[in-house]
């Protein structure tokens, strides 16, 4: 039996010699795969892999994005580069303006010197937790809404966190609700995992609230959960009290889990305030996602959590026990990062917070203010995170068809990118990152403007240009 | 329209005002989901999160794991307590006596004080690479195997990597070809994404060479892809160029492509030689796991990638698309991490890497030497990676059941602690870790000796008990 022996890249030493009931000829085995003939190559990537499409890509792919070599590249968009297409998230950190707190950078230092982190995070479970996750649930404990460190899972940033909550809550089959405009990401991940996306409509003349009744209208015995972002990627808006509750209400009525993206949690201009949509409910079971990325200024870290939240124990240990063993599939953030955060969480300075929302504010502002004054289009002000969604009136640049061809001869002319809001599947929008400097705002507001102003057809011209066609 | 007003737990202001063609009794709707009666919280985990089970976990959870009081334990096994149950990956680091080397603890500091790998990493495509990738291809690249910054994926540790090649490799009902005894990381993924797993055998009495034919043999139509995984957890086993050989040429004939789980790369004693499967093929597609966790040991820094060989074209575009979508669903190893990379590769000096292994193998060696002296039992001699597997000559200890039990009274009768191979799919054996200090090896190895002379029972002692029954 152990005297076996294949042969190696045609020339073997010896003749096979097989126990099994069939006859070779010698050359080719005619074991399992071949049934008598020689098998070919056909590797095909899985479905799975295929399902998995970022919208995002798609559109800027097929973009015409030469810039206007006489003038600088101004990227009002995603990164460092027009080449820079992960998901549509604003990277606060990429013109330097913006770093992150010393205090953060010492962590880190502190726990490579150390040298006690380097090894794999202990598994969490019901009996052993590490501080890591004692020190988010103390940080954002509150009596409205409790947290302990079980309470707590720690995730590869705030994608993964999101994909967790998904993957653990949905079956192939069902369906979520996202908002629209939103963040690429929920349908993508959503796609991939063959659940199905049902779009509920913002209402941009109310501050981009929630369509409630829109909303409540999609649930069916098939729906899984409902996505709630909040602050909002791309809007830049944030829900009162009020609203929230009337959004917790349709979830209440409906039995519906809310699967909340709050990486911009606090991150919101001084004349408002965030409310963490646990705080405000008794009933309504949430996962709430967020991380280090935005508030600390470090995307790349990739340290993100899903908080828990279940106090009438709807979930159950079976959704806790679902986000564990998943959790544990690729064993957790970065332990450097790990070992860093109780220090980040209670050390950075309220300063250091402060500090960004000022800058992003006045940024806010003067970007408002500049696009305001401009025929055609129709900002809509933002209440926190780092976008802001510009409306364009398409029936005055009768010459583009629609947001993608807008932002595409915005950079061929103007050497401006911004995102056409077609990638958060609203059409005729496009969004502004207001993480870059003054300056920079300055400069792409008013080459905007030379832009608009060139375009703009009035109300007799854009019918005679209709009536041309 | 927008009078639609909906009712705040239970006590809106106002009635609601709907605009639908249903009747409401003016306290519940019925949109959606209710069809007329009042929904109920029912919140299920999702079929792939009950799939996503971790057999090691349920194993050691079900022993009786209350060491002897009146002995210090010593875990010859994952971590730092009898807790600490991810997947049965040695940490190398828990013992302090591996510490990783200064120049990577080095090109970190510098990486934080840089302030420039904060944001997100460039998502890598066909026309834009970062130095990250290119530093792997670099560090890995070879006459025989070459690689550029395209063939690089980054990902969240090696685990990420196993994950993404199989989810890219294989659909739901297909299988994939797995070594017994093996790391059950591959089963528990693939289980949960409905991939079905066929185990192949390693023979103990070859150094865990696999058996050829058995693997052939397995091969059929939905055979996916074969996982190789050289040098091996749990064996500690490193394969030959001329076996390496015949596996490829396995894989040849049947056309499956190549996992190669090569996370111990390298970690090979000084009298063995690993060899990368991929520089010893042209034809068979190929893509190989690694990263930094054992060699740098910094496991839980969370750095992996997978290597794509892919020279006669048959991967193609496709399996690289979507191995590149699929990273960035979750957009890759923290960024710090990644700064630091191509400092940690070219810098680490090679008495780093000399040392580590210089430790392991004198362990190695003093362990599988007071091993084999004690009766019962069969240790395999390791010739790489930090494992070592020891045979239970199970008819010599008859008051034991099997290898969990035999591992269950080590702990109560002399608190030591190895894992039992059935976490591997090997029943009947138990797996050292050797990355622990010289001294306590020693201790471990007396403590087991006293055990297993305490309960070995010769021929006829074996015999009687087995009539007594």
């Amino acid at each position: 039996m152990d005297s076996y022996v294949i042969q190696v890249n045609g020339h073997g030493d010896h003749a096979p010699v097989l126990d099994v009931h069939l006859s070779t000829n010698g050359n080719s085995l005619s074991l399992g795969k071949v049934k008598g003939r020689k098998p070919r190559w056909a590797v095909r990537a899985s479905e799975m892999s295929k399902k998995t499409f970022n919208p995002v890509r798609a559109i800027v792919d097929s973009m015409k994005v030469e810039p206007n070599p006489k003038k600088a590249m101004i990227s009002l968009s995603l990164g460092k580069t027009l080449l820079f297409f992960n998901f549509p998230k604003g990277d606060p950190t990429v013109f330097g303006n913006l770093p992150t707190n010393d205090e953060v950078t010492q962590a880190m230092k502190e726990v490579l010197d150390s040298g006690r982190y380097n090894g794999y995070a202990p598994s969490v479970g019901k009996l052993i937790c590490s501080s890591c996750e004692e020190a988010v649930a103390a940080y954002y404990n509150c009596p409205e809404a409790p947290l302990q460190a079980q309470d707590v899972i720690l995730t590869s940033g705030c994608s993964q966190a999101i994909e967790l909550a998904l993957a653990v809550l949905a079956n192939p089959g069902q369906n979520i609700l996202v908002p629209r405009p939103g963040f690429s990401l929920y349908k993508t991940l959503a796609l991939s995992m063959g659940i199905e996306v049902k779009l509920y409509n913002l209402l941009p003349e109310k501050s981009w609230e929630i369509d409630l009744k829109h909303l409540e209208s999609l649930v069916d015995e098939k729906t899984a959960c409902l996505i709630v972002n909040n602050p909002s990627n791309p809007c830049g808006s944030v829900f009162s009290k009020s609203h929230l509750h009337k959004i917790l209400a349709v979830a209440s009525r409906q039995c519906v889990p809310i699967l909340a993206d709050e990486i911009y949690g606090d991150m919101v201009f001084a004349d408002c305030k965030y409310e963490p949509i646990a705080t405000l409910s008794t009933n309504v079971p949430i996962l709430s996602c967020g991380g280090l990325a935005k508030r600390w200024l470090v995307p790349g870290w990739r340290m993100g959590w899903i908080l828990i939240h279940d106090r009438r124990d709807i979930f159950g240990n079976e959704i806790r026990d679902g986000l564990l063993r998943l959790s544990q599939r690729i064993l957790g953030p970065c332990t450097i990062v790990q070992g860093a955060l109780e220090h980040i969480l209670d050390r950075t300075p309220p300063e250091f917070y402060h500090n960004t929302l000022s800058i992003l504010k006045s940024n806010a502002d003067l970007c408002y203010a500049a696009l305001s004054a401009i025929p055609g289009l129709q900002p809509v002000q933002p209440a926190g995170a780092m976008y802001l969604m510009v409306g364009i009136e398409m029936e005055h640049f009768p010459e583009f068809e629609n947001d993608v061809e807008f932002t595409e001869r915005l950079i061929s002319e103007q050497s401006v990118f911004c995102l056409p809001a077609t990638c958060f599947e609203y059409p005729n929008f496009f969004r502004v990152v207001i993480t870059v400097p003054e300056e920079m705002i300055l400069e792409a507001c008013s080459r905007i403007q030379e832009f608009c102003e060139m375009h703009y057809q009035g109300a007799e011209g854009a019918q005679d240009m209709e009536c041309d066609k």
